[in-house]
Formats: structure tokens, C-alpha cells, sequence
């Protein structure tokens, strides 16, 4: 199957991370979002251990927040000993609920209020990314304030293009996000943080993509990036102490998407980049990545309930499902690829070709078109395969439909991690 | 200005329903929802009006709940006298929630659970829109059960095209929602309708589009759906009592968008409805219109704060504010025209060209590209106008983003509706 932790058992069930996913339907109703830990811990793990032999001691992956936010992933992330990237105060917040050790944190985004600097600064976080030069300054002011020195990265745009989905790709010069380094503005910003008494530039970030099947990417990144560490020494005499290049391994969403070596990779980019230095006569700086949908895609599968299947005559087939965008919104955004299975009768033939509708008001909202699947009836359960990121994360309550519960499966162990959401939940901020 | 609800005050802010936006962010912070009320209510009594006029009693508008849905819009449509339309349970309990007389309720969508079906009968919803025979029967067991007989419409597919967004038009044949009158799937389902002992089958439902700006594809899909009712009392010596249109009229997010004059083109409609019932010598249907956009979209207002403005040198300008696709997702899903403001500084000429971003670490988290705004600096607050429709009730917490409050405003009085989520809302659920 598509990965390893889903199989069919002798009732012909679909089973994810060794459970009966019809079971848990029973148990606790659908839609239903779960969590297969164990390959949550060992996504983490090719990294935490990867890096630290191909990058050397201070190397080490940050998970990155936005692509699945809740309590609990927090304390998995924190015993397996990786950082994180927060993107907002409510996933800094989640992540201080949680006892996350704050120091291992990167505050990104490209709009920190000072509201939000006001809140890192006072819960200790390790770093802020620094987009911009509006947040640059308040920064310094709210740390001359409290007599401290922040550690900063700047978030830096090489103008890489990692030739995936427009909507989802950040390197290019032309972004909302950071500072151009063709421009000349990023050398110039360099100074300007460099001059600041309370902020203490402890080097750069860059963010090339998302879905990339190899390290290419990362390694055109890489060079301009270091290049530039080596311009901001000469100009500056500043050295480099860490060099973050963000996130964007890909994940085998459907058959047809390849499969990827991400140790490979890693060591591939680690000799890439000691050449890189050597060339340049810099020292290497620490490594850091923000791996987000290759730590938890996988490790996530959601299920729903069959209500109808409608065959148009001379037209198409229709299935139609107890979620859709609102739990899902990514086919609807960005017509994202999924593997979409019957879960009641995952030993039965594909025999017909449907589109997988989602039950918002809503033309728009489907999880897939042209599937093959094994024909279902009303009752029957539908997996959606791969939704560990960008699912729960970017759920809605559109058509005010409650955020489904995500139940995590460890060790033969099922949990709620996260309650379904009640009608009571819809309203309780209405007066 | 785009609508008579928006002006500029002698401080040089934006005023909306006479308030001035800036004071009202200085109050209740950033983002910022604003409801005109009246303008709610106004929009309303359009429909309620010239509906009565112009199909005669027992001819009314349906709030399309999933433009807009939390408790205290249901007072405001209650108190106006329209019906509702709902899409979901959470959109029926919150409705509930808010004591609003459900027999005027039409309980709409593509796949209702047993357990909707379950819980709307408990509730003595007015009408199910059947979309398929799967919960035609099982209304028809729960409904026998109980030995009730439960009034539906049934929703068919005329066929129409409205020329409108490919992702937002549901009228065609090829599409997830009701049956095909084309393809003779429609006169034989309701044959299966007629036939069930606890249904009483009161008419037919269809919905041609979204943002219309005449009345021509509701004329067209009226004449096909009144030969299909006329069809239906060839073959089964049926009456059809109701008629339900949908929604669709279209909204003005921008300069360049039509004018609509709402009553004379439902009198168009009424004549066209009239004449086309004269020629196939049936009475005419009772007509229900259900709008949602057409009346809170331009009731509505969002305030962000600029964090920065970013000019990449030789390519283009970004205006970073603090809220984005959490909040507004349909520049990101359908690429949506939106117009957008300076509040701070609406007396001041549009000197600026630039990409409004919004703050989700996502290169494609813009609300528009392109917009002439008066250069604005941090602390500005920025207008969206036009966005009291498919904004809250779309809203998300992606990366983990607290959604907005909503301040209605009423004669002279603001107050809020629905509060602020706290971060202590986020982790509500988490275990």
C-alpha cells in the first residue's frame, strides 16, 4: 500500500498503524482524524539523527507547527528532543501549554504585531525570524525595555525556484516573505540589525519550498545562502553561527508521487554544503531545518461516512461524504492529490470511478475527482489517506460543521488527543 | 464610495454605518469584523417586499445561513419575518439556539447523516431538500417511526450554467448536488417520493449560481423547472405548491462591479414565472429565494493593522497586515476581487501600488494583488471592504490564528456579537 503503516485485514478493513480503522469509526464516529504516533517519532528521528551525523553536534530539525498544531504534538516533539517552528502567538501559546522548552523555538512569519513580540519576549522564545524591518525595530525597542539581547535570524529570500504548486512555494525574489538577496536590500538589512544593542544576529533563514522529492533545491539555496554569509563577513566582519533552511521534503501522497531518501538527501546536502564552505573559506554554521508535512503527513489518515453515491447518467458518479473542505480545504485550494480508499471494503476491487464529494454547500468542495474505488454504499466508511498536515491545522467550521477529534494511536493504545468539537463549541463565543 | 455605508470622516478615517473604523479597532483591537445591522435588515426587506408584490403571499426569502451563521443574525432575520436556509446541523442548532421558529427552515445539502436527519426532525424542521434517494428513504423511516409525515422539496439540477465562477456555480448537470431533470433521473425520483406514506412532497429546489448580476439564469432555470412541473402533473396528477430558486444575486466587491437593482429584477422574474405558467396552464408555484451574500456581504467590513510594507526593488510592494486566509480565505480559493482601504488614511490619495499579504506563513495568504492604497506604515488599520458574506463562517485558526470578533453596529450603538477567540479557545479540546 501507499505506506507502510496501512494494511487490509481478514475482515477486508482497511488498518492504519495496526488498528481496524472501521472499528474506530464505531468507536468514535466520523469524520474522524487520527494520528499514527510511532511514525510521527520515527519521521522525527530520521532527522534528529541524520542531521546530527552529516551536520555535526547543534544541527537539528525544527517540526514545523503550522502544519499540524495541537497540544500533545508538542510533548512528542519535545521527548524526541527536536525544535519547532511557530508561525503565530496561538502556536507559541500551544506550545508553552504544552511545557515545550521555548529556547528550541523559531518565531517565523512575515507580520509579528507587537503584541505578539511583547508575548515571545516574555515567554523566552529562542529566536524570531526577522521578516522585516518595521518588526526588526520594535524588536530592539521592546528588548532595550527589558535590558535584554534577542537572538535573531533573517529570513532571506534567495530567489530559488523550487518548481512546485505557485500557491505554495516561498523562495522567489518577488514575496511577501523576507528580504531580497538580488536586490541588494538583504546586505543592507544585515547592517541594520548589526547596528541594534539588544539584538544579537545569530544568522539566516530561507524557505525554497514544499512537496520537493530531492535536495536540489536546498542545495541552490544553500550556496546563495552561504555566499552571502561570506558577503556579510567581508562586509561586516560578522560571522555566521546558524544558517536555517526551512522546510519542504515531499510526501508520497498517491502512488504515482516518488518516493524519497531523506537521509540521502541529507548527507547529500550536508557534503554539498562543506564543499560549499570550504570554497568560500567560512566555517559551517549550524544547521537547521523545519521539516512540517514529512513528520506528520503520513502519520495521519482521516475517515468519513458514505452518504450517497450518485451516478448521473452519461455524466459522472458521485460520493458523497460526512466532511469535506471544511475539514480538508486542501483539494479545494490548491486541488491537491489524494489516495482515497473504502475502508469497509478495502479487499474488494476498485470498480468504479467517483468523485469523492464533501458535504459542504459548496460545488467546490470535493477531496478528489476520478478515483477508483471499491463501490461504496451509504454507511460505508472513506479514508482519505495522508492528512497528517495541513488538515486539522487549516480546518474550518464552515457550514458550520464541528472541527472533528483526532484520536492517536500508540503502542496498540488508542487516545483522544483532541475532543470533536460539540455544537455547544459553535456557539460559545456568540453573546 | 463602493456602498452608501462607507465615508470618510474629518479625522480623515473611514467611517462605516457612521462609525469611525479607527476608534472602533482602538476599542476592540485587530482583526476587526464590523456588521451593519440595517443595512442587514434593509437588505432583507428588499426580498420580503418585492417577493410579496410580486409572487403574492406565501412567497418569501430564505437567509442563506452559511453566508453568515451565529446567533444573533437568526434574531435579525426572525424579527424581519424571512425563513432560513440551512445546510448542516451546527447551521440548525445554532438557529435553534437562537429561537428561531424552524418552520420556516429548509434544511439543504448533499449529504444529510442519519443522525442530521435525526436531529432536524426532533426539531420539527419546516422542509428537507432531498438531494438523494439515500436520505429520501431514510427521512421516510425516521419519519414513519415516529408517524409523521415530513414536508420536503426535492433538489434537482436544471441544467443551467450561469456563467459565474467555476468553483461557486451548481446548477449544471454535472455536479454533486440533486438530480438531473435531462438525464429522466428527476421524474423518476419523484415517482420514489410520491410513493413514500410519511413524505409529502411540496415542490422542487434548484440553485443556478452565486454572484449574478440579472436575473436571466434565474429565468432560465424557472422555465425548465416549471416544465419539469408541469411533467410531473402529466405523469403522477401532482400539484406543486412550492418553487424554491436558490440564492444568487450578486454583490459589488469592487468599482468595476455592476449596479443590481434587486426589485425590478425580481418583478422580471414574477412576470416571466407568470407568463411561463399561463403557457403550460399550471398555477403558479409559491416562490422561496434564498439569499445569503446579496444580504451581508455589504454589511460587512474587516479592520487589520498594517505590520509592514515591504518594496522588493524592481518588482513589487507588499502590505503585510495582521489576519489573512484564516480569516478570509476566498482570495486564496477563488481569487476573489476585494477593495481595500487605508482606514487611517482614507482622505489621502492612493499613492501606492501594492499586494495586500496576509499573515499566515503561506506564500499564497494574499487578500488581493495589485490594490492602489494610500501608502500606509505599521499601526495603520486596513480596510477590506465587502465582507460580511462567506468571511466569519469561512473563517479558520490556521496557524493557529484566534478568530475575529464580530461588532455589530445599530443605530448608533456598537456591540459585540460574537467575541474574540481567546488562545485559551485553541487548546479548549486538546487533551
Amino acid at each position: 500500500m501507499l505506506h507502510t503503516n496501512l494494511d487490509v485485514n481478514n475482515q477486508g478493513h482497511l488498518t492504519f498503524a495496526g488498528f481496524d480503522t472501521v472499528s474506530l469509526c464505531e468507536k468514535y464516529g466520523t469524520p474522524l482524524m487520527l494520528l499514527d504516533e510511532e511514525r510521527v517519532r520515527a519521521n522525527l528521528r530520521i532527522y534528529l539523527t541524520e542531521m546530527k551525523k552529516a551536520f555535526g553536534e547543534g544541527s537539528f530539525p525544527c517540526f514545523a507547527s503550522k502544519s499540524l498544531s495541537f497540544t500533545d504534538i508538542y510533548r512528542i516533539v519535545k521527548e524526541e528532543g527536536a525544535g519547532i517552528d511557530i508561525v503565530s502567538p496561538g502556536e507559541l501559546y500551544t506550545a508553552a501549554h504544552a511545557g515545550f522548552p521555548l529556547e528550541k523555538s523559531f518565531f517565523h512569519g512575515n507580520n509579528k504585531t507587537d503584541e505578539d513580540i511583547a508575548y515571545a519576549l516574555s515567554e523566552g522564545i529562542g529566536y524570531f525570524v526577522v521578516d522585516n524591518e518595521e518588526e526588526l525595530y520594535e524588536i530592539e525597542r521592546q528588548s532595550a525595555e527589558k535590558n535584554h539581547v534577542q537572538n535573531i535570524l533573517i529570513r532571506l529570500s534567495p530567489g530559488v525556484d523550487p518548481h512546485t504548486h505557485e500557491k505554495i512555494t516561498t523562495g522567489q525574489v518577488d514575496s511577501k516573505f523576507g528580504i531580497a538577496i538580488e536586490t541588494g536590500q538583504a546586505i543592507e538589512f544585515v547592517g541594520k540589525a548589526l547596528s541594534c544593542k539588544h539584538i544579537k544576529l545569530m544568522g539566516y533563514h530561507c524557505h525554497v519550498g514544499s512537496q520537493s522529492f530531492d535536495s536540489k533545491c536546498f542545495m541552490d539555496a544553500a550556496a546563495i545562502m552561504l555566499s552571502f554569509i561570506r558577503e556579510v563577513l567581508d562586509k561586516y566582519g560578522a560571522e555566521t553561527e546558524i544558517l536555517n533552511l526551512g522546510g519542504g521534503f515531499g510526501v508520497r501522497y498517491v502512488d504515482s508521487d516518488p518516493h524519497i531518501d531523506i537521509p540521502f538527501n541529507i548527507r547529500l546536502l550536508a557534503e554539498n554544503i562543506k564543499a560549499c564552505c570550504a570554497d568560500l573559506k567560512i566555517l559551517m554554521p549550524k544547521i537547521i531545518m523545519e521539516p512540517g508535512r514529512s513528520i506528520v503527513a503520513d502519520a495521519g489518515l482521516t475517515l468519513y461516512t458514505c452518504g450517497s453515491v450518485k451516478t448521473i447518467t452519461g455524466y459522472k458518479s458521485y460520493v458523497s461524504i460526512d466532511g469535506g473542505m471544511a475539514d480538508n480545504p486542501r483539494y479545494a485550494l490548491y486541488s491537491s492529490a489524494y489516495t482515497v480508499l473504502n475502508a469497509s471494503k478495502a479487499d474488494k476491487p476498485a470498480d468504479l470511478v467517483a468523485t469523492i464529494a464533501g458535504r459542504c454547500c459548496e460545488s467546490g468542495d470535493l477531496i478528489q475527482e476520478g478515483v477508483s474505488i471499491a463501490r461504496p454504499e451509504r454507511g460505508d466508511k472513506i479514508a482519505v489517506l495522508v492528512t497528517g498536515a495541513y488538515n486539522y491545522s487549516m480546518a474550518s467550521n464552515y457550514n458550520r460543521l464541528p472541527r472533528p477529534p483526532i484520536v492517536s494511536l500508540y503502542k496498540g493504545t488508542d487516545r483522544v488527543v483532541v475532543k470533536r468539537e460539540s455544537f455547544a463549541d459553535l456557539v460559545k463565543n456568540d453573546l
